[in-house]
């Protein structure tokens, strides 16, 4: 038996790591930034513990490109390298500098923010570049400068150099496939993506700035310009500092930072901050809805430790949450990991738990400590919340403290406040209390007009997944039935023990029945004679409520019932015996006229339904325009 | 200076391997069974060179599952290794024997059909095992069987076993956290994504299966049920087969095995096989559009060499036919880069267009050779067609001799027909032809009838993305327009040098317009008094061409003037003044009755626009019942 160790060249696995590690090409500008900030963030760290002599200063990167020369440079004020350094982290692949260093100063310094984890991104540098360049000087004291070159195959060079300055200058010497990255508009853009809350300023380029004019100027005195270092990133943002310092302005403003082209301010936001049993800050904003918001581009934005890593939260943030706006930041999120393995990751699926939990906390408390603020935001932030109470049982639970059902009359009450409300003049013969609700206030205004003149309330539900929440609150609470206004006649739809007196009696009723069945299209009207107030209107249009329902439930997707969606629309037509017209209709003598009357009627029920169209239409606008000469 | 070669250690790579290059940990089955498929491509290919001895039967592979002892083994009786095989193919990560096997058959072997790339597959076993042994006898005449076993780290052990078949068999002894993997149904599932159509048969278990009733059996004889192999794939898809080989029913057979979920027939296939400059095959499909439709989970698939990669064609097919259904399959396309990397690829983007030349080829014979069915099939594909007529200007061109446009009475004609056919009736005074169209037959019944009274052809374009479609054909067209049979009244459509002769003199028209204007909202409404046919109606809204198209192009996004969405919709009031109801209104005495005409008359003009709604519909309808009476 033989044992042995498994072997890995350099010249087989760089092909990989050129192809294969890292699918976007322009990733490479990440990676170099993330380790000459790891490189600044040590400095730090040792200066703050007392192993750098004298004052570091403040510093920064550059990033410098020469389209001639074909060279782009990365350079840092940091740590530095050593030649023996150089060995061990640069010519060793895989090996991490970062992870050494946060194991080794772990007992000593808090919440590190050093990015590096796999030793890898270093080699990124070869997409693009042919050969590669790394001038170092280490902060040690009497430590040599050392210049190092690779052209991408496993072969490097390393030698003494007179670099003075202390950190690492990276040169790129960029390939002729990769000659995009040498235009400025190009590498603004990678760090306006990547690079925008990093946490160690950024200089690339300079910009013209105006000096404040003295006081006691001329009012027409112009400002001298001068010509600064163009920082372009925003070393503290907003979510790396604590809530108590923060004020409404401030979180409106890091908005405007993250999306720049949304005008609308946000109507509320949530800042996390957690570090057991994962550590994770950002802000969380709900939108105002409006045209203007492109959900593909202005999505929730995922960082590590002031990394941008990604736009697809999805498994991160829970679905329902999609919606909202803002920043997630995680030590604990690796870099380049994918999404399926994020979704797989415990840890991943734990902050979707803490998010869903402090968003009911913060509508809880929004609508406690300002209700009418509350009330006006909810056309805005109800199909979020819908959604949400059908998607997570935990929420749903707690959404009966903050979520609001609205009456066509702009009265915005909770399912308590509701069922209290009505309970008296809605519960049916049965002890059942009716929910009446609309989805159209134009579309079905004759019918909420009948329901109101009963001294109803009618909730006006018009979110596309109404269909469905209904169900769910039918099932979890006691004794409650949800009727949309246009389910039946108003007298139908909460029945009580109440006598009715028919001006029609039942033979009259029977001769009538027949007469209108023969006029309209009985595969989709169904007649239903009622004795109800003579002044309602004689024909009426209604839709039964759990056809309708399942319906909309199976149009939606998920639930419903199967199949019902391709069922044919059924109506019923109903009709008033105690109307006049009604009386007309039966005791009108010739046949024509009858036709007539019961045609008209019929096409005025239709219309008030939405259901008379195209040549009926025509024809019925045609005839009325008669009947006005 | 120093030179040395850049240092790649297992003990670094190992765990980046684990959690970073494979982020779907189930990937793992995925990448050993192409191993296997590739030990038996190879040993036939080296059978039909004859450097096998003997016949080599019909080898298959084998997965097993033991979940007592937590064990998955896959199995073939492809090439085997020897142990210095083992030695160079396993020990050397990344080394990939793939390419080696490749590189020295390229000369004899033709289509290899070998998966493997990069050599890295197999250490993919070690994401979900703590433990993996190799049992393998290579093909080679008196080779001894080898037993190799690894924990993770980078040791093995390598030692002679006394197997006597041919092949390589794969022990997995499964980790705690990947149990689910021991699941009979979670393996079905995987072998049904990724392994459905590869070249090798794959046993999974065994199945029971009726024998033929032998001959002159009794009616009600029951078969003879046997055990058979259960195998989980189909190795020939259709789309490896030549088009002539293959009849219709075969084509719409393997449709309902890449969705078996689907009922509806295709419409049509396109058989795609091209090898130069790339290799690609596979076969498109235009689907019937029908509710049943999942566009997230139904789509085109991407296969490597019978492999399944993904079905995320983004990038790969141009975005129009993303709702196609099918394969496509390449060996040029790797299996696990990432989609970013596909789009950036240069064999990549020419299949894009080649699938567009093939797409449109096909359709434009479809039309030649059965122009019948083909109008048949339009209203299923024209959103499609209309799409790549937008966004692909090569298919724009091709377009000319197959896109149709349809009449409000099922006529579908091309675009010359078309023009051929109105040039002598419509085209205006200026010498513009006038291309009238509707966008909904019901709702512009009343327009549509008036404009057809004059002989006019009304098309019915009724895709969303019409106003972009007839935009761009105005603009590529010579001396065109299209507008909207609702535009404006039906004389006024087609411009025409003829005389109209008005009932009303210019005193009395003066007289009216402030009496109308004063009686309907003059900031949606402009009144327009036109010298009509007396029986046309005496009011009629209609709505300006341009601004409606404006507006419609920007609700759908792209193109249309900037914030034109946000203007209120304005009409015209076309007020007939040749219809002896206007009269009636500029002659009556009373102002209540003269406001009562003028109400009930534009109120039928609203209801034939659908702008009756609400509350001003719920009291037309009451003041019509009662002049009903």
């Amino acid at each position: 038996m033989a044992t042995g160790n498994i072997n890995v060249t350099a010249e087989n696995i760089f092909p990989i790591i050129k192809k294969f590690l890292y699918s976007d090409h322009e990733i490479f500008l990440r990676e170099l930034i993330s380790n000459a900030t790891d490189a600044t963030l040590k400095l730090k760290h040792l200066s703050t513990l007392g192993e750098v002599k004298g004052d570091i200063g403040e510093p920064m990167l550059e990033i410098k490109v020469d389209k001639d020369k074909k060279e782009i440079r990365i350079i840092d004020q940091g740590i530095g390298m050593t030649g023996e350094e150089v060995e061990k982290y640069i010519n060793q692949v895989a090996f991490s500098g970062a992870e050494e260093f946060v194991e080794k100063y772990k007992d000593k310094v808090e919440d590190s923010g050093i990015i590096g984890h796999f030793g890898l991104g270093f080699y990124s540098s070869f997409m693009v570049a042919e050969r590669v360049e790394i001038f170092s000087k280490s902060f040690q004291e009497d430590s040599k400068a050392v210049r190092w070159e690779c052209d991408g195959s496993p072969v490097y060079t390393l030698e003494e150099t007179d670099r003075t300055e202390r950190g690492t200058e990276i040169v790129l010497h960029i390939d002729d496939d990769s000659l995009e990255f040498l235009e400025e508009s190009r590498i603004n853009e990678l760090l306006n993506k990547y690079n925008k809350f990093m946490p160690i300023p950024i200089k690339f380029g300079t910009k013209e700035e105006a000096l404040p004019l003295p006081e006691g100027a001329a009012e027409d005195a112009k400002p001298e310009m001068i010509t600064v270092d163009n920082i372009v990133n925003n070393p503290s943002p907003a979510w790396t500092k604590k809530p108590s310092d923060l004020s409404d302005e401030n979180y409106s403003s890091f908005y405007r930072e993250l999306y720049p082209m949304q005008f609308e301010e946000p109507l509320f936001h949530i800042h996390l901050n957690v570090d057991h049993p994962f550590n994770l800050t950002g802000i969380l904003y709900f939108p105002k809805l409006s045209k203007n918001m492109d959900p593909a581009k202005d999505k929730i934005q995922l960082y590590q430790n002031q990394v941008f890593v990604t736009d697809n939260v999805e498994g991160i943030v829970p679905d329902f949450l999609q919606m909202l706006r803002g920043v997630i930041d995680s030590p604990d999120i690796p870099l380049n990991v994918s999404r399926s393995y994020l979704q797989a990751d415990g840890a991943v699926k734990k902050i979707s738990g803490y998010i869903t939990r402090k968003v009911a906390d913060k509508l809880i408390s929004l609508f406690k400590n300002d209700r009418k603020g509350f009330e006006e935001k909810w056309d805005d932030i109800k199909v979020i919340i819908e959604y949400g109470m059908l998607s997570e049982e935990k929420f749903f639970d707690k959404s009966e403290k903050f979520a609001l059902y609205p009456t066509v009359d702009k009265a915005y009450l909770t399912f308590s406040e509701l069922e209290e409300k009505i309970k008296a003049n809605q519960t049916d013969k049965d002890g059942k209390t009716i929910i009446l609700y609309a989805s159209d206030v134009n579309a079905q205004h004759s019918y909420i007009d009948a329901a109101k003149e009963k001294g109803y309330e009618v909730l006006l539900l018009d979110s596309p997944i109404v269909s469905h929440l209904i169900q769910k609150l039918e099932g979890s609470k006691e004794n409650i039935q949800f009727v949309r206004v246009d389910s039946d006649h108003v007298d139908n739809l909460i029945k009580k023990d109440e006598d009715v007196i028919s001006k029609l009696s039942e033979e009259e009723k029977e001769t009538l029945k027949p007469i209108i069945e023969g006029a309209i299209p009985k595969e989709t009207y169904t007649v239903q004679l009622e004795s109800m107030d003579s002044n309602a209107n004689p024909f009426m249009i209604t839709q039964p409520e759990f056809m309708r329902r399942m319906k909309e439930m199976q149009a939606t997707g998920g639930g419903g019932m199967m199949g019902m969606g391709n069922f044919p629309e059924m109506y019923n037509l109903v009709v008033n015996t105690n109307n006049d017209l009604v009386s007309e209709i039966l005791n009108t003598k010739t046949k024509k006229k009858q036709e007539r009357l019961i045609q008209q009627a019929f096409d005025l029920a239709k219309l008030s339904q939405g259901l008379l169209k195209g040549q009926e239409l025509t024809e019925f606008i045609k005839r009325s325009f008669e009947m006005v000469k």
